[in-house]
């Protein structure tokens, strides 16, 4: 069966010569990128890691991170990619929770020498590492239903999960989206969105397996992105809207020759059907896709194919068609199954289907259940399979293609001395999708805090997009359901009552 | 997991008013689809099937055996498919050997009666038995790793072996397939392999799957199928090199409007460069595209794609690279694997491997050993991972796309009193690929034996393809090894030493 070596060693037969990766001024053969990708994972080895133990990296979009995520599970060991917008705090908290023994990183090792054994500079070390290794192979004593990665979704506390990859997991997600986007081995692929998240390393896999080529993009910049498009003919890419829209704007201010461009996916958040409509304009060669997934997930679920020619149709509001392969439903919450029309929470099943949450027996069987997975998502189908999302069971808010978990930003606000109760939750926001929103009812005597006040308190324990962007102050008390349940939803209707779409 | 039931439910989830189906006159969508496909399944179980029980099917291309190919496996049954050319002692051989309990056919039920409980006409019966259903569902109790069907490879003897192929193989058979032809929704494919035939039945779950189009043709015909072809614009089509050497020559002696096809698939074995050439100039929007494989894998191995633009290259003689989830390696009898250009048997690791052979554990064991399934042919990759087959291990010959056992047919002759010594082999033929070919020393006596009795000698006993097309008589005897083993290979050689080309 399949595993993280398969489309590695594939590439290697099929394409030795071709070029891989780009990243700067560096280019990588697949004979090169194999024998890279071989030699991190045997070199990791030399530290007395045993199958199964976690490698974590934190670093921009870099060819040592594509390496790190192919060359880690190949050897039998565990990736754990970390988000570089994170706090101190919150990459401490993944690294111990998930027991991470090594750590690649082109960041100061010092503040990591308490969490993890090792830590390997992304420089000199990382060159030597690889040049020490002994063996130059992948995948042996690898199986498929072994964990691959280890994906940290949420935050410092109860709410930020490992979600358990296995290589099957990835390796069938990887097969849905070549089939569904027909990767070609021409294909050249500009990597914008970053690699910790699935939106950039969705493309890894399906890019080696048919022999493509991958560009890197250290961190996002709309000018630098469409310089790359010209200069590499780059036929696809990938991001979420904020990036999708920035690109647009910036080829229909300053046209680059982008004509070679026959795909943009775009997910994580919903787009506005005017930011479709100009990136259509901007790009008239390239199909437009909405992806809608979770990191639970691996992540694909449904596609929105020809996204462009949906404009001014209802099926804009859509997030799609389940993909061959995946078993999308919605249920009730007794589990049966939501006729088309009526709204139940999205369930998925399918060997993309996460192992579970890392450690966290009691949530992972709340998520994953009989029928499959529970996504959270509520939403409804139409009569040709169309997915419409309109609403969030879990408390969640997604800014900007991050997941914020409400409850992380409202134990925050409660440590404020000021503040007696609080409730976040997200606001429609045209540059991030949904905003973070604070409402905060202040302490008798602390009446006069200002909302920069409670900003600051915020940035300086959660990482930026987590902190609210706005705060309320109320003077009553927040709206109870009769068990005492703050009703959220309550606060948070008159901010979307004029919006035509769901979120996705 | 995914089992057959995934790609008929997705279909009628995402596409129930889509026509799935066209045979004849008769139009079905994938509303129907899916309910006939689940009534298949569901009244068998009436008969007092066990889960994992088998269900033979013996017709031409008809939307009978679509129903029965996709139900009987959904509903947790075992699809056994019969070879339409195969001889009443060859049916009942495999009918048998499987164990089958029902068989479903549009033939005379009476010499079936003593093989099996129940025979089903495709008539009257079959529809009253839809009609008897009681549920309409799909894939309840059915797993991956169950038995989905039984393919009957080789003939009457020891020789004939029933391939178990479990949901998992085939569902990763079809994707592979979608990936690498680019499957699309608005795709509509003619059938003219026959569906008993992997070449036929390749196309079904990606065609469901995608919610694409299947048209039937009962039984292969040029002028129909480019008939076909013009009326409901067909976008792919898939044969044996017989049938698309036939269709490029109808083509061009009275051209139809052909443009919206596509692709044009074919193997099973070698295509003349000249056929692909003239299929070029009768299809030019037409993408050729060969395929190697082996009912023990699903049966794709590797495609060799933009066959039309590798005439006048050394490529046109390879078979082309794995498919991306295919692990192919060439290596030599003491399991190494033989570097680029040396040759090796072909040896092939994936989730499309067959689970055995039924009842075989001997031959099984030969197949499939540690480093995957020995296909018994022998060849060797360039330095971009295109395979070029030399030879043959296994002693088989390929006319017209049927696989014939040698040994099958020297035992029919040896039971010719007249017969003292005799030797089968392939030798090339312009329409066959391979023709089958006879040599025989007669008894003393028994010299003035003909071709003519030889032929219709076999005739009365083994299937048409079979029979040998000619017979070449010696007066000496066989070239024979130190072990008395007859050499093939010396009587073989002579008729092969003009052809450029291995065997596919």
């Amino acid at each position: 069966m399949n595993t993280f070596a398969d489309p590695i060693r594939r590439a290697r037969q099929v394409a030795p010569s071709k070029v891989a990766l780009i990243d700067g001024a560096k280019t990588f053969t697949y004979r090169e990128l194999f024998e890279r990708c071989a030699r991190v994972g045997n070199s990791l080895a030399r530290f007395g890691l045993e199958p199964g133990d976690r490698v974590a990296i934190l670093a921009p979009n870099c060819h040592h991170f594509v390496e790190t995520y192919i060359g880690v599970p190949a050897a039998g060991f565990v990736v754990v990619p970390l988000n570089v917008r994170h706090t101190q705090p919150e990459l401490e908290y993944a690294l111990r929770d998930s027991g991470t023994r090594i750590l690649l990183t082109d960041r100061d090792p010092a503040p990591f020498r308490d969490c993890v054994e090792h830590v390997i500079g992304l420089g000199a070390d990382y060159e030597s590492l690889l040049a020490s290794a002994m063996r130059i192979t992948v995948g042996e004593g690898v199986f498929e239903n072994d964990l691959a990665g280890l994906f940290y979704t949420g935050g410092t506390t109860g709410a930020a999960k490992g979600v358990m990859l296995s290589h099957r997991n990835l390796i069938a997600n990887a097969s849905h989206w070549m089939a569904a986007v027909h990767q070609r081995p021409d294909d050249r692929w500009l990597i914008i969105a970053p690699l910790f998240h699935a939106a950039g390393s969705l493309q890894i896999l399906p890019s080696v397996w048919t022999g493509a080529t991958q560009v890197m993009l250290r961190s996002f910049d709309p000018a630098a992105a469409l310089d790359l498009i010209e200069k590499h003919h780059i036929t696809g890419t990938l991001g979420v809207p904020t990036m999708i829209a920035a690109l647009a704007e910036e080829q229909l201010a300053r046209p680059r020759r982008a004509g070679s461009l026959r795909l943009i996916g775009h997910g994580g958040s919903p787009i506005a059907s005017e930011v479709v409509r100009r990136t259509h304009a901007a790009f008239p060669n390239a199909e437009l896709v909405e992806v809608y997934g979770a990191t639970e997930l691996s992540p694909l679920v449904t596609v929105l194919s020809g996204e462009q020619h949906l404009v001014d149709t209802p099926r804009i509001q859509s997030c799609g068609q389940p993909l061959p392969g995946v078993d999308v439903r919605t249920r009730s919450e007794d589990g049966r199954e939501t006729p088309g029309g009526e709204v139940g929470e999205v369930v998925v099943k399918g060997p993309n289907v996460m192992q579970g949450y890392w450690n966290k027996p009691e949530q992972t069987a709340a998520a994953l259940r009989a029928d499959g997975y529970w996504s959270g998502d509520l939403g409804y189908f139409d009569e040709e399979g169309y997915l419409f999302l309109v609403d969030r069971s879990k408390d969640m808010i997604v800014t900007g293609g991050e997941n914020v978990y409400s409850t992380e930003v409202e134990e925050v606000l409660y440590q404020h001395s000021a503040v007696l109760e609080a409730a976040v939750f997200g606001i429609p926001d045209d540059t991030w999708g949904e905003a973070v929103h604070a409402v905060v009812v202040a302490r008798e005597g602390h009446e006069a805090i200002d909302p920069q006040t409670i900003i600051e308190f915020c940035r300086e324990r959660i990482a930026d997009y987590k902190v609210p962007k706005s705060v309320d102050f109320r003077s009553e008390p927040l709206p109870k359901s009769g068990p005492g349940k703050v009703l959220k939803r309550d606060l948070r209707a008159p901010f979307w009552k004029d919006q035509d779409r769901g979120v996705h």
